[in-house]
């Protein structure tokens, strides 16, 4: 009875009083009390700390066509069915790529004593050309930017060129982890091809993020079939010592990378959709994303997303609470080296794209949560209050709005005009674990996870209920 | 003329006004102004990050018996023989162990989907044994505690025992970095030894140190020939992850250790004489030791040390200040896995120990610096003031008295009665790098080191220009 009630302080009073009759507990809409009540029981919960301690302890990485991202369709399916709701598996083709034997070593140099070289940290970026097994030896061109690359195109030929950019921490810490790591890993996916267009052996990329424990960072290049040049991260400490070599004078190194590239593989998007009632037809997303890089267990990028998708279906069932539109979890394959689980998506959603009410992806880990960023229309900020309200006693009532989130997954929905939402978090440290070794269990405080399904769960529970639309986004071209 | 003259101020002042005399310029005693010229020409030098960085650049590792560490020694003594100081290799036999490969795999547990296995991330410690080439495989017996060993020791047996005792980093963050770390390595030195007498196959324990980085912490371990049972460190989070697996069922794992422990290889302390005038045949050392571990450039453990050490010479020599007592450089071999260094010169010098007038090593990073503790006597420290009052300007006054510091190196000649002296200094985060792969240059502060070259350079000088006894060490019975 209240479902197509708006927010008037005195209904929603009301509401909250007849909050216990059974007809109105299964859809009690937008109610202030019944967003308290979906605040509060994240709050009380552990499910989403066990379903990430499930994906990350008993699977650990999840690297696309690997069996642990096979290994995480099936555990996420299975917990999803058993909360009853509708799942679905939809097949999706993804790429294959495989880690091998990965190894540097510094072997001349200017002050070099007889009989030592320098064992370099690394790891391949995903993507990555090999290099022959008994590994490439050439000299090695240190570069700071990409304009010295132009500066300098006549001497790349036949050297290893490393791009010596550091991660901006200080910009991180003050919110804007995201630029920093945009002008990061600019290098990492255009610097392979674009020296390898000036005939580079091999490119090395500084490791973008701000810890400096000797860790390699992974991630995505722009690199495909054809054109496959062995590329790889090496550490901040390694990435400054080949700078103080090379200022000493030439520099050699020998690079043994031996990825490889298989044939595509199948694999899964999971959908589980928790049913609307007038407006079923109507969807809602929340998601993240099942595939992780392959050095660790993905627990911030992006078990936790995951595992707070879920829980948005968990915490309602829990309440059994019925939303007007459709909730539909998606756990997306493949977000980290290619999206075809989205993309695969939108091309089998089509027709029916404009039948997404919203959508929300958490991929930015599961730090604390200030609210939420959104691509919805200007205009419709002013109907998210009573959400802002609901989340502000965990500080968690700011709501951004962006022309655009571009997130991974939800990007394309979002060009064709679905407003994105994506939870507004600390990340701070996040790039300090982020696609490196570090990224485990033990770095996600179980207190911000419950926040994080809070604020995604009642804002998903929003959305399903709202009376007005909140317009279409509008992407600006790029 | 002023070196007999105790710390008068209006003879202080005197000597001050009288420091462009060529004479005098070259032995003003302890005179504070003299002090003060030392304080801040060691604050004006980047001779030791220098030495650093070529110890750490050019050579890497330096484990006893390896490449690394010979061309350290090498290095060292054309360093300071390029100063003029009166240089010595000093023979020692040290220990030869090499690390093998080392794999570790989660391979049964409660809950694991089929074909999934989980990566644990380790090192051998220094003195580990080997598992054959195809490894071991074994249940694992969590232990959280000596006591929970002995009450457990039924089910030891065949078992691969991990001993998961976290590192108090709470502790270290309050100024006691030694006893926090102490706590966690009697887990490393002790566990092996004593698991391998109640029949575990191999002993794994929980890295000794502050960072989350998915960071193995090697060291050293009791283990001698005839009873080496593979023994290694997994990081924090893989400990945590086994911890918690332990607690869902049986955990079993896959162990590869194939490191290898070779003849007893030659090697050198290096020494390095400023020789004294008057009293040249009583001895004061400045030293740090030119072995490291393996998996870093030792650059805080213990390039700086060394480089220190050597900048005491380096930073007198340009004042062209000569120490009444003879000031003695030693770069320390095998201090990490022997302490053989220590042992020979100890054993040369039996019949001269009495003429060591005090010691002083730095070995435990090189964060700010504080002051010095010292084992002097308790009458003597009040006799530091004028030394005391030259380092306050850096914030470097503290002067603490232990009755015994214990000093890998130092100990030996402790406990034979030679005062130690070691820097006070910001351990807060060495634990975080010491031991790990981490252990780099670009942790070290160029401004932080300077200071440490005051301090060590300062306390040298003064000890060598005493009037007045500082007293034996009194090391009590342990």
């Amino acid at each position: 009875m209240n479902r197509r009630c708006c927010c008037l302080p005195f209904l929603s009073v009301l509401a909250a009083s007849l909050l216990s009759l059974p007809a109105f507990a299964a859809s009690p809409g937008n109610d202030p009390a019944a967003l308290a009540k979906i605040r509060d029981a994240a709050m009380a919960s552990d499910y989403a700390w066990e379903r990430t301690a499930d994906m990350t302890d008993l699977i650990g990485p999840r690297l696309s066509g690997s069996p642990g991202a096979a290994a995480a369709v099936t555990q996420v399916a299975e917990a999803m069915r058993k909360l009853g709701a509708k799942v679905s598996l939809q097949p999706v083709k993804v790429p294959h790529w495989v880690r091998g034997v990965e190894t540097g070593e510094l072997v001349e140099y200017t002050g070099r004593p007889k009989g030592i070289t320098q064992r370099v940290v690394l790891t391949a970026l995903g993507g990555s050309g090999a290099t022959p097994a008994a590994g490439v030896t050439a000299p090695v061109l240190v570069l700071s930017h990409f304009d010295e690359l132009k500066a300098r195109a006549a001497e790349v030929k036949g050297k290893i060129v490393l791009f010596d950019v550091a991660f901006d921490q200080h910009m991180a810490d003050r919110g804007l982890a995201g630029p920093a790591y945009g002008q990061g890993s600019a290098y990492r996916r255009d610097g392979p091809r674009l020296a390898a267009e000036l005939g580079a052996s091999a490119v090395l990329v500084r490791s973008v993020g701000g810890a400096s424990y000797r860790l390699p960072h992974t991630g995505g290049t722009g690199l495909a079939d054809g054109a496959r040049i062995p590329a790889a991260a090496v550490t901040a400490e390694d990435a400054m010592l080949m700078a103080r070599l090379a200022k000493r004078g030439p520099l050699s190194m020998r690079l043994v990378l031996t990825p490889q590239t298989l044939p595509d593989a199948d694999s899964f998007n999971v959908i589980a959709d928790l049913p609307g009632t007038d407006k079923a037809d109507e969807i809602v997303i929340v998601s993240g994303h099942l595939d992780s890089w392959d050095l660790a267990t993905g627990a911030h990028d992006d078990a936790g997303g995951v595992a707070s998708a879920m829980a948005v279906i968990e915490t309602l069932k829990k309440l059994d609470y019925r939303p007007r539109r459709t909730i539909r979890m998606i756990a997306w394959m493949n977000e980290e080296n290619g999206t075809r689980g989205a993309r695969g998506y939108l091309a089998a959603e089509q027709a029916n794209v404009g039948k997404h009410f919203g959508a929300i992806e958490s991929d930015n880990g599961v730090g604390r949560p200030f609210g939420m960023r959104t691509s919805a229309a200007p205009g419709a900020m002013k109907l998210f209050g009573p959400l802002q309200a609901a989340l502000q006693p965990l500080g968690a009532g700011v709501f951004q709005r962006q022309d655009a989130l571009q997130t991974g997954d939800l990007s394309g929905l979002e060009r064709a005009g679905v407003p994105s939402f994506a939870p507004l978090i600390d990340t701070s440290a996040y790039f300090d674990y982020h696609h490196t070794p570090a990224d485990t269990l033990d770095k996600v405080d179980p207190d911000h996870l419950r926040r994080h399904v809070a604020v995604m769960t009642a804002t998903a529970w929003f959305l399903a209920n709202m009376e007005q639309p909140i317009g279409r986004a509008s992407v600006p071209e790029r």
